[in-house]
This record gives structure tokens, C-alpha cells and sequence, in this order.
């Protein structure tokens, strides 16, 4: 149930989520609305998340098809169920979780997508019980993939036509480095070292040799031979074990002509330590002198955004990035802030307060709309609305916050995002593979305009209320303060 | 396999881990070594890291349980075979890999000890190519729940009798939240709301109530009282939902008091927003005042150790804090720079040069040795030696890089740290529990001096290198600097 590809190979799955894959609050709050019957009240909640990350201009959504996936599949199982029993819920309960399968329906922004905060991205409808209990995961999954989708899109904006591959399996956070490797791939990686990703999400996986082989072996020029005459099609030589422009480049290169002589091709060289502008220009310029102007020159050691950028600024020769941990972890933010909060309950809009006053929710059941332009790019600006408000009557979006700030809608083109993707707990369509994902990002983001991609102060993407969403907020905001 | 329990309950494990879980370069260089026949060949290799994280002065060592059963159940399955079949891997070298079995030696430090840079944490002996294909896998797992076991012993540490709750899971990687709430109660944790780890792990699991809980009733008081009714033995009252001195503590004060009309107890309150030493505190004096001073306060809301020592610097009377995020993720640094490095092949030493002096590599198979005071406690310093040297032999230890520093230890107690716990692919002893291995985390942490546990510029943990040790590695410096 990892796999959105149905079963390319046979054999188990990595993960396997059950229902106690959750916070005990979520079941012990559905137990107490069990108990009062509630699992006939209806809910929708809201995924959102209130902070950009990476002092970025926006996000990568990612992470629906695992989730939805999951949902489809989420049963307690005999050990789920024998270990609440023992912490004391109740018979009947636990028969009610027996038999529990996720029955709602989801609204969701596309995979991949640009996102921004504030706005729903994600609006569950079932019962409170179903809704509650998928929380956790929900969060669990969508909070990291979005996270790392969008580190990965930073690194491939500043990539121009170098290839991007991840390393980061050995310093990701455990297990999440499966779907970090998945969502880097989303934000436009084009492979990954994670086999295992490879065999799930036919992802292409690459990687050659480490320093220990060069180790391994008395002699550098030995190593580099064995592994030439081993793997004659794919051979990147690790060129830093020893001294890179002492012993590695000359080595290599000297396998290179004696690969040539066989009629083979040496594929390239990797480095891994030290200036990598000054090595990366020295290694290119004695490779050509050579005649092996086709060798590329892959380059790791604790890359990101950043380094890649200034590396090719310092036109620095590089073909092939390999990224490790920057990239898996989502340094340094390693965490989105994505919650999921209640709106409404049998159709009774619902708010959470706050003392700042951005952390009130928006109540009701809604819809969000992106403003276009006449070519079909983003305008920089999203509409929340309710959901039964018909779009061409939204003339106005509000500031959240700032009640002196509007802005005219009336004549803009405006694309609703959020689709359903899930009925009666079933995908309403056949599920989307990572490249199909992957293209769809590549195509949002390429209708944001640069402003908001850039690094230093990004424009800030605007979001606005309708009149309609906007009354219904500020009249819940003064119930509840009448109440006091 | 994801439970060092054994089967505690019936069901399919969270993870399941196969061969492919791993860099492609380990199955491109076992290729290899396959086809040149060095399987026969021994090769040892050694977990350690270089930089300790948090700023702090020690990291306690987690996650060995994880590994040592991850080892002995790994296999390569028919989905892993098929897969490498398709990227072109040999049908010998396929036919090998169906038959892989983990059937290596390890020496480890135990579990849960405090350990400190250079030196190595692990020794992997087994054939060149096992001993490549798991490095990927040890990596993952010790890097990361080292992590977070030494983040949490950071919180434990200023926490004093406060219980000390994970609540992260929502903010996790993806599932490396599983083993971060494993780590955190190697750390001195005392529950997670993680349900899936109480199962897996037999841990206390903890977590009540959700805004959301009390925004699905028109009323608060009504949610309170259902949820008192409901849960009368663990209850523990929100109270920031809309206003919290306004309405939540009234509301709480007066459920407590019906609950004690029943002869019952409220648990406890929690805050989740605001400044929470204001507001425990002027809860405290409300819920004494009302005569409910056994209700204890619980705190969450973006909480660290610093948050902690402050919030309890300034007296507020919290019993009890929920820390997320920070914790699972390993705040601010998010990844532990654990490395896994070649010592030596069929007993000759092996090398990996650097430019930078500290990134070489120690040679050979070596044994680490901590200098005990006469009272047990730790001396502050480690020296590491080869295998086969006799402790009573070894009356120096010389500083790794500083050629002009050393430390007599001829008459220090010297307690070996690497001990045997993996042989032929199997467990030397009994798998611990997760409860053993804390208690033996907090016993050794007692043994460390409060000068290497201060947050701000802790003191340095000393290591240094045996006369024959020194000797090895500058023989090998010399040599490999000869053929430049």
C-alpha cells in the first residue's frame, strides 16, 4: 500500500499503516463521541499550513496520492485492536473499529501544485469519528512531502540543466528518507540513489561507487580498472579517495582511453570533497585535454540551493548534483507547520480562536480559487470562498486580517482548486504516477511568475476572503466573544 | 521485525525492510566484489560520527535494537529481485543476493550510552560484500534515532520530576516518526501519543483532547462534561479553545467539581497557547483556589529544552509538558553526520585520506577504552587502541591531531566500550527491551559530569589514540603520501 503503481513487482510493501499509526487524543476522542452516537454528525475539516518554508515565495504540494492511498486501506488490525483493548477502551468501541474503513470524501489541490499558506489545500467530509481518526496521518504524510517537494523544486529552479540526484537515504530521519526520495522527484529531481524507491514509484535510481572501494583495493588505478571492465555502461569513477588532482583524475583518465581502446565510453567522475568550483574546473580541463570532453562530472558533499547556485555562478563545469541530507531533512526548517482544523459540523460552521488573530480558522466548507491571468499564469493572488458561493459572483476578495484592504475580483479568471479526488472513501479516479505529478508541478510551476520564486524577499502571494466567507468569520469571532 | 518485543500482539510489522532499502552504489560495488570473487574477503568497517549535535557535549547512542533485528531478518525478496534484474544487475550476482543472509560479527557500545565524536560507536566484520550492502540501513537507523535519543535526554535533563510527553508525530518525517518516539524514550521520555509505538514498544501512551473536541459542541462546558462522563479514570480538559481564563478554566473548574460530586478526580488541564508561564500560574491559583489542587497542568505549543528550563526558571507550576515538533525532528539540527568507514581488509589496514586532517580515517580493528574515576564515574576522556592491544598495555593516549599533546592513563580503569553483540548474523544475547536499554541510558548519563551536559559551551570529552594505533595510521599517512 506504498505504491501508487499497483504491484509492478510482487513481495510486501515497506510501510503498512494500521489505524493506531495515530496520536491516542484522536481515538480517545472518537471513543467519547462514539459513546454519544456522534459517528452519525457529519464534519469537513481543513489542511493548511500557516508559514511558507525555507523564507520562501511558495510550496510544493505533495504527498496526496500516499495519502489517499493509505485511507483506502486503513483497517485496525488483530493487534491494533488487542492493544486498546488493553488500555481500556471499551467492547463495543473496539467492535466499531473492527470494522472501520475511511467512507468520506476529499477535496484536494492537485499533487504537485504551488501552494500557498493560509488557504485550504486539503477538505476532508465524513463523520466525525472517520474524520478525526485520519488526522494524524494526514498530517504525518502530507506536512514532510510538501516539505521536501518544495526544497527539491528550490534546488531544481537554480539547476538550470544539470542533473539533480538524491543521496540522502543515509541521514534521512529513518524511514521518512522513502518518501523524501519520493518527494524530491515531485519537486523535479531526476533520480535517486533509494533502490527501493526505484523498485515502488519507477523512479530511476543511480549511484556507483564509494570511497570504501577505492579502499579496498592496494592500488586506486586497480580499482578504477575492475570496476571499468564490471560495469562498462554506467562507470562514474569516485576520483577524491586519496588526492583528487594527484592520483584520482590522472587515474581515471588513464581508464578512460583504456576504455576507449575497447570501444567503450568512461561515463564520469565524481567528487566528493574540497573546492568543488576550483577541482570541478581543473577535472573538466585535463578530461578535455585528454579527449574525454563526453566524461560528465557529477559533484557531492552537503549541497543545497544555495551551493548549487554559487557553484554555477562560479561557472563551475558540473553535469550531475548529487544532494544528500539538505535535501531529505528540509533543512533547515525540517518541519511545515500544516495543520488540520475543524470548520463545520452538520453544516454548522465552526472557528477556533486565538489571541492572534491569524491563527483564527475560516469557518464553513470552502473553496479556493487562483486568479489568472489572460495567458493562463498565476496573477499572485488566491479567493477563499465558501463552497456553494458561485464564482462569478465573487466580486470582492478581503484581507484576512486588515479590514481596510480589498482587492476587485469580479473580472478575473478564476481556477477552483480544490477537486475531488475521493468519494465514499474510494479515489474517484485511477491513481497518478510520480511522473505524471512530477510534470503536472513542472507545468504549475512554470505559470508562477518569478517574483516569487526568488530566493531574497519573494512577493508575497496574496490571499483574500469573499464577502460571504468573510461575514460568517466575523460573525462566529463575536458570538464567541459575547459569550466571555 | 520492527519490534525487539518479539510478536506482543498479532499483525503485520510497520516496517518492513528489504534489500533494496539501500544506495544503489552498495549493490554496483558488491557486484563487483562478487564478480572478482571478494566475498571471501574480510573486511571491517566502523560506525562513528564527527560532530556532535545541539552544540551540546554528548549523544546518547540509540537505535542498535533496530539494527541488530533489521540485520537478521534481511533478505532480498522476489519484488527486490525482480527489479535489479531490470536495471541490468547479473543473474550470478542476482542468484547470490536471493541467498543473502546477513551472517556478520558486530561490537557495539550498548545501547543507550552517552558517546562523543572520532571514535568508533560500532565494528562491522563480515565478508566485503555484506558488509557494503548494509551500510546503507545502519546509517539510517543509528544516524537519525541517535538524533533524537540525545534531543530528548537534552529535555530530560532540565525537566526535573516534570513527565515528559512526545506529541510529534504529526510534525514528523513521515513514518521516521515511529522511530523518533523510540528514541525520545531511550532519552528519559515517559509516554508518546504515538499509539503504534505503545503497541510495538509496550510503552505509556497519552493524549486526551483536540480543540477540534471542543469546537464540535455548541457549548464548552457540554464537551468537557461529555468527555468527563466518558473518560472519568484519564482527564485531562483543554482549555484554550476560545479563552482560557475567561471560559476554559471556569469550565474546567466546574467539571472538576461535578467529577468530584462522583467521586471522581479530574486529571488534569492543558494549555496549548499563550505565555504559558502567566497562564499556568494563574491556573494553578484558580484550581487551588476551587480546592482541585491535585489536577495537574500539562503545556504544549512549540516547546525545546530551552522553552523547559525557562518556563520552570520562572516557577511555573507545570506537571506535566507535551513537546512535538522540535523533539521528532531534531531541531535545529535535524541530522547526525554519522559515518560508516572502511578499517581494514583480511586484517590489513585500510585509510581514507582528506584535505582537512580530522575527516582521515582510523585504521585497523581498534576497541575503544573509557577512563573511569575511582568512584565509576567517567574520567572525561576515551582512548581508542587496536583490537588485539591489552588495556594494562596501554599507558598513553596522544591527542588525534596534535602531535605535541598526549595523557598518561597507565593506571586509569579503563572500561572496554565495544562489545560483542552480533556473531554469525545473530544476536549474541537476548533482544532488550525499550524500558532496559532507558534505564541503562540514565545509569550511564549519571556517570557523565554536569560539565559535559551544560548547553552553553559544554566541556570537551577527550579522545586520544594508542602508542600502536598512532603509529598504524601515520605509517599509512606516510605511505599513500609517498605515491602522490
Amino acid at each position: 500500500m506504498t505504491t501508487t503503481l499497483g504491484n509492478l513487482y510482487p513481495g510486501q510493501s515497506l510501510i503498512h499503516f494500521t489505524g493506531t499509526y495515530t496520536d491516542l487524543y484522536q481515538l480517545t476522542m472518537a471513543q467519547v463521541y462514539f459513546l454519544h452516537g456522534r459517528q452519525h454528525d457529519q464534519a469537513t475539516f481543513d489542511y493548511f499550513f500557516r508559514q511558507l518554508p525555507f523564507e520562501g515565495g511558495y510550496a510544493v504540494f505533495a504527498g496526496l496520492e500516499d495519502l489517499l492511498e493509505s485511507l483506502e486501506n486503513l483497517r485496525f488490525d488483530p493487534g491494533d485492536l488487542a492493544f486498546l483493548r488493553e488500555q481500556g477502551f471499551g467492547a463495543e468501541f473496539l467492535h466499531y473499529l473492527q470494522d472501520f474503513r475511511f467512507t468520506g470524501t476529499i477535496y484536494s489541490v492537485g499533487e504537485g501544485d504551488v501552494v500557498f499558506p493560509t488557504r485550504p489545500i486539503l477538505r476532508v467530509e465524513a463523520n466525525l469519528i472517520e474524520a478525526q481518526i485520519i488526522e494524524t496521518l494526514a498530517l504525518n504524510i502530507l506536512n514532510f512531502q510538501t516539505l521536501i517537494a518544495t526544497k527539491a523544486s528550490r534546488m531544481r529552479l537554480v539547476a538550470g540543466d544539470c542533473t539533480l540526484v538524491d543521496f540522502g537515504l543515509r541521514r534521512a530521519q529513518g524511514v521518512g528518507g522513502y518518501y523524501a526520495s519520493r518527494a524530491a522527484m515531485i519537486g523535479g529531481f531526476e533520480g535517486t540513489s533509494n533502490v527501493r524507491v526505484g523498485r515502488d514509484f519507477n523512479t530511476p535510481v543511480s549511484g556507483t561507487m564509494a570511497h570504501s572501494f577505492v579502499q579496498g583495493y592496494d592500488d586506486e588505478l586497480v580499482a578504477f580498472r575492475d570496476f571499468a571492465e564490471s560495469r562498462p555502461d554506467d562507470c562514474v569513477l569516485l576520483v577524491d579517495t586519496y588526492n583528487t588532482l594527484g592520483s584520482g583524475i590522472p587515474n581515471a583518465i588513464q581508464v578512460g582511453k583504456e576504455m576507449e581502446s575497447r570501444g567503450q565510453r568512461l561515463k564520469g567522475i565524481r567528487l566528493d570533497s574540497g573546492d568543488l568550483a576550483y577541482l570541478s574546473k581543473k577535472a573538466r580541463q585535463r578530461l578535455d585535454e585528454a579527449g574525454l570532453n563526453y566524461v560528465k562530472i557529477a559533484v557531492s558533499n552537503q549541497l543545497d540551493e544555495k551551493l548549487i547556485k554559487s557553484l554555477l555562478q562560479q561557472e563551475a563545469p558540473i553535469d550531475i548534483f548529487g544532494v544528500g541530507t539538505k535535501l531529505v531533512i528540509g533543512y533547515p526548517d525540517a518541519a511545515l507547520d500544516g495543520v488540520y482544523k475543524l470548520a463545520n459540523i452538520n453544516e454548522k460552521p465552526r472557528i477556533k480562536l486565538s489571541e492572534s488573530i491569524d491563527k483564527v480558522t475560516l469557518p464553513g466548507k470552502k473553496q479556493v480559487y487562483r486568479m489568472l491571468n489572460g495567458d493562463g499564469s498565476f496573477m499572485g493572488a488566491d479567493a477563499v470562498a465558501l463552497a456553494d458561493e458561485k464564482s462569478h459572483d465573487i466580486a470582492v476578495m478581503h484581507h484576512p486580517f486588515d479590514p481596510l484592504k480589498s482587492m476587485t475580483i469580479r473580472d478575473c479568471k478564476k481556477e477552483p482548486l480544490l477537486l475531488k479526488v475521493m468519494e465514499h472513501g474510494k479515489r474517484t479516479g485511477s491513481a497518478l504516477t510520480l511522473q505524471a505529478i512530477a510534470a503536472y508541478s513542472r507545468q504549475r510551476l512554470g505559470k508562477l511568475p518569478g517574483e516569487y520564486k526568488r530566493f531574497e524577499n519573494p512577493h508575497l502571494y496574496k490571499v483574500g476572503l469573499s464577502d460571504q466567507l468573510k461575514l460568517e468569520r466575523d460573525q462566529l469571532i463575536a458570538q464567541y466573544q459575547k459569550r466571555k
